[in-house]
């Protein structure tokens, strides 16, 4: 009985979603579910909203990691609302329970779950969002640590490029876990 | 589109699990996955394991919340494993989780669990588990704070009973959410 | 440079509170401070403003761990307020931040706090607290359970006694460390 | 009574410790002391502990917020070691735990840090550290966000500034606070 595949997509909660992000967020909903994968997020607004509702369009499942305590608060395209009561720390275990993690734009609590998913050594696909790459050390030391992430954050233009990414990584994995590549 | 209903099921891990105390974890785990409910736990051995078999063994769907940071860790039964990585801490996600708690047996974590879940005024529903009522409170204040609590667990006998007294409880809550009760 | 000696003091934050309760917690308080050791509460009202105050008014150290984010919400007797934005998920760190743990009276919040303080083998002295001892278990499991924490809660009568014994145990605890026992 | 000013100071626990940033490590700790604050860190190696030893050195307070369960990992410059079993979670609460948060080179733990300091709206002081302005949005939404938080972490060169530079904004914010500026 093998566990079910899950993808977390993580991004703005804001309320002023830009449209561009907004139908990529949908998108990346609609292929998770067309996969047959389940869909976690921090269950709120903007981004999170965008990708739970493509989910379920598609047939798909959703989880909603939830800041708060009230399940209530999840957005209405969450099936299984988890308030965890935690607030921001709950974007730990966003970071955590995905598979993969599929970044779209995204603020500071984007930023928090991208370095959590790369501290667990996650397979982090973005779109239009933070760029690691691009710090800029003037210390030897944060030069290697900037190529040292370079490849980290797998960057795609569109979200069904995304979401192959994802299920490459993961299905690569679990040939390489069972012996057979 | 209604959010899933949740139940969690709590229980000791232990590896000497009582044969009639897994008898009944099993058989809560069937009730609830042929009411077309999600069986959360704590994703580990013990009560988890034989409540999350019993689920799939009905065709039900289970989430495991799991101390640490490796999903693979979950027990064989769980379809989607949380990892969180915050130790005993996750007991208070897998309280918050259900619409309604059933404790089974159990020791200290169980009873941290218990704690959390009255905290937040689920129902919580008990099988041969710890016994709030049964306080010694020497002081006034004590004696009220059992008499407060004292209808909080409520005792079932078996597991049948145990799952229809959540369903039943969270039904009238429904209801009287939509003012149809 | 040993490590500064930590007590946990856990209790009701509850505005109603038993004026021998508050005069038991604050005495709590001056005892720990007078012995040098650094006293760690939630940081709320009710028995642990009153044990902060104690510690403070023998001029002692004092740490709240807040369920908030916000340190403003620290009682005043608080020097360092440590804001976790955890909820009731912060009761976890309470009970292990101690060497040993206070429990005075309290309700379901103590109740996780014993819990969890019992489950990391902490030494947890109670007044007029919790009782698990009486847990009325109708299985055999739960009688050997019973008994197994039995002596898990050091029940005392008053605040010198409850301190005394902590630090006993503590000091014992050391010089077995050590080897000079 | 007013609490003790805190400030957290993060970066690498990482073995392989630069000698140029063991040292503004340890200096930040020494001008931490000598300003009479307490100083947080997570309790580590690396930067966490030179930056303990320097405010040891000079008389400081120093309390380590650990991700373990057992405060015997703390290094030996902590006073006050408070295990949380959170693992990385802990981040959130070193970020949200000082007055002001001071950066020291630093990884991706860091960088958490750093996204929960800046999301909390605390003064985060950069030395040789993560550099969130250089990000490279293609899209308009994240110039605009990089340009939000260009100002938010304000880069200092050395210890004595970088200190300098966060007592004066929580000195300012005091002030502000009641109404004397």
């Amino acid at each position: 009985m093998p566990k079910k595949i899950c993808i977390s997509v993580i991004g703005s909660g804001g309320d002023a979603l830009n449209p561009q992000i907004a139908k990529i967020a949908n998108e990346v909903g609609r292929e998770i579910a067309s996969r047959g994968a389940v869909l976690i997020c921090g269950g709120l607004g903007g981004v999170m909203a965008e990708a739970a509702k493509g989910a379920k369009e598609n047939g798909g499942l959703t989880i909603g990691i939830l800041p708060g305590e009230d399940p209530g608060n999840a957005n209405p395209f969450i099936d299984i609302a988890l308030p965890t009561g935690l607030g921001f720390a709950r974007n730990v275990l966003v970071a955590y329970s995905g598979d993969a993690v599929i970044a779209i734009s995204g603020r500071l609590g984007t930023l928090s779950e991208i370095s959590y998913a790369l501290l667990k050594k996650k397979p982090v696909i973005g779109i239009h969002t933070w760029n690691l790459e691009q710090l800029s050390g003037r210390m030897p030391s944060c030069e290697t640590q900037a190529q040292a992430y370079r490849n980290n954050i797998i960057r795609c233009e569109n979200a069904k490029e995304a979401v192959d990414r994802a299920f490459a990584i993961i299905e690569n994995r679990e040939k390489c876990k069972n012996g057979t590549n």
